[in-house]
C-alpha cells in the first residue's frame, strides 16, 4: 500500500473536517478547503495513492429507515474497501424503533453508537439525522432526511464534475426536474463555492425553485435563470443536473400510497433524439433512480455520466467514512 | 493480543459452558460457575486480556423473525469482533419460513446448521428455540423467544450490575415495569445464585409477579417484595431493573396489530425530579427499548447505566459465541 | 493452501466457463465438460484441494426481489468462504426498485454493477436475470426468475446426486411433485448430458409435465415415464427430486395473496413407512423448502439426501462464484 500523500498530515492532525462532533449532516457547514480535500482524498484512493486501510478495524452501522439501494449499497462496498465492517439494517422496520415499541430516534441514536464507530442513516423525517446526531457518541452521517439535505450525494456530484469539466469555475450549471429535491439544495450550497458562471433551473411550470436555493446563489453573485426548455440547457450548459420531474412523495413514510406523477413532459425530457438535434455537449449528472426523465436511449452517449458518477461515488463514500472514523 | 488467561484451560478443554450440544436456551440451566466464567471472560474482552480470535473464521447465522436493534446489531458486531462473519437475515419474512413456502422452524434449523457454526434465533414463539435446537448440527442461541427467555441479556444485566454494584450479595434489586416480559424471567433465574437481600417487583396493579418467578426466589431464601410505587425503590434499592410498564403485545406476531398500552402512570415512571427529591442512589438498568418507564431527563445522571449496559452487551455476547463456537 | 491442481490451468487460463459476458442464465448452455469442471472444482473446494482464496478480495452483490433462506445464506456463506465481502438486500422491497420510485431491473444493474465484481439476482418475473445481464458490467447469476431456472440449485442437485449415486449413466431418476417448477427445468436441461436409462415423473393428474422438459429427454433419446404413484419410483429409481406438490404460486410477486394447495395426496408422498415397505434403496433428493410431499419421519433415514445436499451446495455456490469472478 502506498503511503498517504505528504500534502495530508497538517489536515489529519486535526482529524475530521466535520468539525465538533464529526457529524457530516449538512453541505452547508463545508468549507471550500473541506470539499478540496475529500475530491483529493477520493481521488487518491481512486488511484490507489492514498493507503485506504488507515481507518481498517471500525464498524460503521447502516441505519435506513427509507428506501435505498445506491447510498446503501455504496456505503457498505466503502467501509469494507476501507477494511471496516458494516452492521445495519435495510429496513428499519424491522428494528425496534418501528415496530409497535416506538424506541425514539434518539435513543437509537444513544444505543448504536454505543456498539458502533459511525452511524450513516436515511429517514423520511427532515432533521432526523440532526436528531440522532445530537445522542450520538458517534459521527453520523446524513443519507438522506427527508427533504430536507443529502450531502455524501452532493460531493459525489461535485467530485464527478470536476472530473468531467476539469473545473467549475465559470461553467453553466443546470438543473433539470423537481428543484425542491434534497440532493439540490446539498449540492447548490457546494456549488456556491466553485463559482460556475451561472446555475440554471428547468423546473417544473408548477413547482417554484424554494427561496433558500435562489438565497444561496445570489448571496454569492452567481446568476440564476429559470428556463421552461431543457433544450436550452442542452445547448447553452456545461453540465445538467437531472433530477426526477415531480418528487412530492419524498418525505413521505414508507408504506404510504401516494405517488408523484410519473409522466416528464416532452419539454423536460432528454432524448438522444434531443441531444443529437441541440449537437450538445452538456454532461448529464443524476444521483439517480431516475424515472422517465433521461431516456435510455442516452445511456451510451459520450453525455452520459451518471452512471460513471455510480463508480466514483464509491470512493467519495470512502473518503467521507474515512474521516469520520479519523476522529476516534 | 495478549495470551488468554492460565484460568482458563481447564474449562476450554470441555467445551462450551452450554451442556449438551452447546445450546443456550435458558438460563435455568447455567450454574454459578458458568455465568462467573462467562462474566470473567467477557471483562478480559472488554480490556484485551483474553485473545478474541480464538474462534475466528466461524460462521455465525443471525435469524430475526421477530423486530430487534440491539439484539441484532449487538450479535454483529460481537461476531465481527470474533474475526467471525455474520450471515442472517433481519426480516425472516424475507426467508422461505415465512412466506407463502411455510418451511417449518425445524427445517429451517436443520438447513442453516448444514451453511453455519452456530445459529442466533428471535422469534415471537415461545419454544421456538428449543424447537431449532432439536434439529439443529449447531449450536443455537436463544435471542428471545416470545414470552419465554432471554438467556443472554439477562447475562449482560447480570454482567452489567456486577461492575455497577462491584457485587450482587446483599443487595436489594428490584423491577419495574410488566413482571412477565421475557429479560424478567431469564435474569430472575440468574439472581437467585447472585444472593440478594431481596428481590423488589414494582409491577402494574394490573398484572401479577408470574408463579414461577415467585417460585424461584422463593426456592433460594431470597426475600420478595411487591410495592406499589417505583419512589420506594428509588429510595431503598441499589439497582432498578425496568421494563415497559405493559407488554401484552410481546408474543404476538410481526404484522398483527394489537398494541400494548403506552402511558406509565407516575407511579411506576422515574424521572430526574423524582431521585432527586429521593436523593436516590439507585443504579438505573434497561434492557431497552424503553417507551415512556424512565424519562430521557434522567439520561445525564450518574444513576443511568442502561446506555453503559450496551456498551457492555459487546463483550458478553462474545464471551456467549466464543463459548458456543468452541465446541466445534 | 494447497496449489490448485495442476489439472486446471487450461481452463482457468480461458477464465470464466460461462461464455460471454460471464453470466449464469440457465443450464441450458453449459456443456458437459463445464459441469465436470464445476462438479470436479466443487469436490476440490470441500476438501481443500482447489485454493478457495483466488478470488479473495472481491465484492458480490445479492439481490433478492423474491423470498429465500437457503439461496440467499448459501451464497452468502460461499462469498464469505472465497474471503470476498457480500453486499446486497434481503429485501429488495426496501431498494429503490420497488419502492414507488420504481427503478427500472436495467437500471438497477447498471448500478449495482458500478459498485461490485459479480450480481446474484432472485426474481419472481421470468427472464428477470437476463434483463439485469443486458445491462450490468459484471457478471449476473440467476438464482431463480419466476417459473423460468434456478441454475445454481440444478448444479447442486447433480454434483448431490453424482456424490451419491457414484454416476447417474443408467440411473433411473425420478421427480416427484409439481414438474413445472425453475429447477425442475434447469435440472433436466442438465440431466440429459448425464446419460441416465430413464427419467421418471410423478407429477399430480391436473398438471403435465411441460412440453420443453419432454422435448429436452426425448431428444437425447432418454426414455421419459409418467407414473401416478410415487411408491413405483421408490421400488424402480435410484434417487428422486421431490418438489412441492403444486406450485402455482411460484411466479407471484412478494404480498400476493393466491396460495397453492398445500396437501400433497397420499400417493405423492413419501414417508418412512412407504420407504420400509417398498424396501427402498432410492435416495431422496430436494431443493427445498418441503411442505409436506417428504414426512419428516424420514429424516433420519439412509436413503434422505435433501440435508446433505444443503451442506454440499456451499461448495457448488463457492465454484460458481470463483468462475464468475475469474473473468474480472
Amino acid at each position: 500500500m502506498v503511503q498517504i500523500k505528504s500534502a495530508y498530515p497538517a489536515r489529519i492532525a486535526r482529524g475530521s473536517v466535520f468539525g465538533s462532533g464529526g457529524h457530516l449532516l449538512s453541505t452547508s457547514t463545508l468549507t471550500p478547503d473541506d470539499v478540496d480535500f475529500l475530491c483529493e482524498l477520493a481521488s487518491d484512493l481512486a488511484t490507489g495513492r492514498a493507503n485506504a486501510m488507515r481507518s481498517a478495524g471500525h464498524t460503521v452501522a447502516l441505519l435506513f429507515f427509507q428506501a435505498s439501494t445506491r447510498t446503501r449499497l455504496g456505503f457498505e462496498v466503502a467501509t469494507f474497501a476501507l477494511g471496516c465492517q458494516a452492521i445495519g439494517m435495510d429496513d428499519m422496520g424491522m428494528s425496534r424503533s418501528n415496530d409497535r415499541t416506538g424506541e425514539s430516534l434518539e435513543d437509537c441514536a444513544a444505543v448504536v453508537s454505543r456498539l458502533c464507530d459511525a452511524i450513516v442513516v436515511r429517514h423520511h423525517a427532515t432533521g432526523s439525522a440532526a436528531r440522532m446526531a445530537a445522542k450520538s457518541r458517534k459521527p453520523v452521517i446524513n443519507a438522506g432526511d427527508g427533504w430536507n439535505e443529502h450531502p455524501t450525494q452532493a460531493l459525489i456530484d461535485i467530485f464527478a464534475m470536476r472530473r468531467g469539466l476539469r473545473q467549475l469555475r465559470g461553467r453553466s450549471i443546470a438543473f433539470g426536474g423537481d428543484p425542491r429535491g434534497r440532493t439540490v439544495r446539498s449540492l447548490v450550497q457546494l456549488l456556491r463555492h466553485e463559482m460556475p458562471a451561472e446555475i440554471v433551473f428547468c423546473p417544473p411550470p408548477h413547482i417554484p425553485v424554494p427561496d433558500d436555493i435562489v438565497a444561496a446563489a445570489s448571496e454569492h453573485q452567481i446568476r440564476l435563470r429559470i428556463i421552461q426548455d431543457i433544450d436550452m440547457a442542452l445547448r447553452e450548459s456545461d453540465a445538467i443536473m437531472m433530477t426526477p420531474y415531480d418528487m412530492s412523495d419524498i418525505g413521505e413514510a414508507p408504506g404510504t400510497d401516494y405517488r408523484s406523477p410519473r409522466m416528464t413532459p416532452d419539454t423536460h425530457r432528454i432524448t438522444a433524439d434531443k441531444i443529437e438535434r441541440t449537437n450538445s455537449k452538456a454532461l448529464l449528472y443524476h444521483p439517480l433512480p431516475r424515472q422517465d426523465e433521461i431516456d435510455p436511449d442516452c445511456d451510451d452517449l459520450p453525455n452520459a455520466m451518471y452512471f460513471e458518477q455510480v463508480r466514483l461515488s464509491k470512493f467519495m463514500r470512502m473518503a467521507v467514512l474515512d474521516r469520520a472514523l479519523a476522529n476516534d
